[in-house]
């Protein structure tokens, strides 16, 4: 079952989601019972769509299957909730802005003694280790930047080093961004595959989540998913290794 | 036309939007050319939907229409571009943390000079005149109240004031809400009407919205509606004077 689905791409990719599996077993006694949310960028543009209550018939998926959102990052999250009760407001993906940007961030895994940690500028409306991880990077990015820094990678490499710290604490494989780049961190288990136009027979699918390239693209475009596994067996996924990094940014990989 | 739209009530209540205008008008040389969006609150949790593209058959609207979402406080807006590109993250309401709760924001009207004032801790992700006001708000306000003040009516003094200074720049007639209570400043024009159950026949209509409750209530329910205008003809809306300041908490005026 995938957990965590990024993608990054070049062009505004109308990239759709089934949700067969989520709509199938949701209200069951299947995987669907916690919730599972997903945000779409849109330029400097964010949306998301959060679905709190398990559902047979979910009509917010139903609703994401049919309407196509032309997007350049998206980032989805299947909740099995760990810690926290399950509600709207401890639904990923969590976002916050942070030098003008919205900022993302989905998670799977559990984090011990995380709330121990001060915060300052960010504060959790939910009662989530995830959120509560979340809001701490965010603080710790603010206080090392005030101002939005101009140096991409002493920013990426400060990134890298808040996630492996928080990651000493559990597993914590996550996906974030901030329109501009998606950033992964794997704690156990994400792989990642780039693909280019043409996507003809481009479907990626498991149990719940199919990812459908549509044919309206251009020869230019390049598309990469991140999923907590590999959603085809016939194709080379990228496994990440145990706390590896990674930045995508235009469907490409970038550190 | 309505452009700003709110709800407070004292129990989750399944309102119900038509916006039988907006979809019949979407995408015609109509009002309806510069996008709308809703947040809604349910409990600490809060979700919103934006629609930014001028569509004649709006699929997020049609959403809205077919899905039971029950709410304490709703904030919705129908936008004219004034200052702004038409885009997803010029579309109100606007959402930001403070003090771990969801704070969102609309507004109607126009403001001059905004942008000359500085911003610290929040700032706008579009360029639109509305967002810079709110993260000047939150900006003040987390600079007067490092920490959630205990004192309500200490920061609902100081919201007050802070909304009558933005208001001397233009036409400021918002809706602000942070989960607990929904503030409301008229500028020039904002009607209200408290109603309690049963709500048999109560429905309120204008060309862009129908507020619809729906049979299920409890004898306690208390429902406040504020829009732009009145909505019903043959009750008594109280229209809000020039610069008054009211907040409303579980349906009740409570300044």
């Amino acid at each position: 079952m995938c957990e965590l689905l990024g993608m990054s791409a070049n062009a505004p990719t109308d990239i759709c989601f089934s949700f067969s599996g989520l709509i199938k077993r949701g209200g069951e006694t299947g995987d669907h019972k916690d919730g599972w949310g997903i945000a779409f960028y849109e330029g400097k543009g964010y949306r998301s769509f959060h679905d709190p209550i398990a559902s047979a018939d979910s009509e917010v998926a139903k609703f994401i299957q049919g309407y196509s959102i032309k997007s350049t990052q998206v980032i989805c999250h299947i909740r099995k909730a760990n810690r926290g009760r399950v509600c709207l407001e401890n639904t990923h993906p969590f976002s916050r802005e942070l030098w003008g940007s919205t900022w993302s961030f989905a998670h799977n895994g559990q984090l011990k003694g995380i709330k121990n940690r001060p915060l300052k500028d960010y504060l959790p409306v939910g009662t989530t280790d995830s959120e509560y991880a979340f809001c701490w990077v965010m603080d710790q990015l603010k206080q090392l930047f005030p101002v939005k820094p101009t140096n991409k990678k002493k920013l990426w490499n400060e990134m890298e080093a808040l996630l492996k710290n928080v990651a000493t604490l559990g597993v914590f494989n996550v996906l974030i961004s901030d329109a501009d780049c998606l950033f992964v961190f794997c704690s156990t288990k994400l792989s990642w595959i780039t693909r280019q136009a043409p996507f003809a027979d481009a479907q990626l699918t498991d149990a719940d989540i199919s990812v459908d390239f549509k044919k309206e693209t251009s020869d230019s475009d390049i598309v990469t998913v991140v999923a907590t596994n590999p959603l085809t067996s016939n194709e080379d996924w990228h496994v990440m290794s145990r706390n590896e990094f990674a930045i995508f940014r235009l469907g490409i990989r970038t550190k």
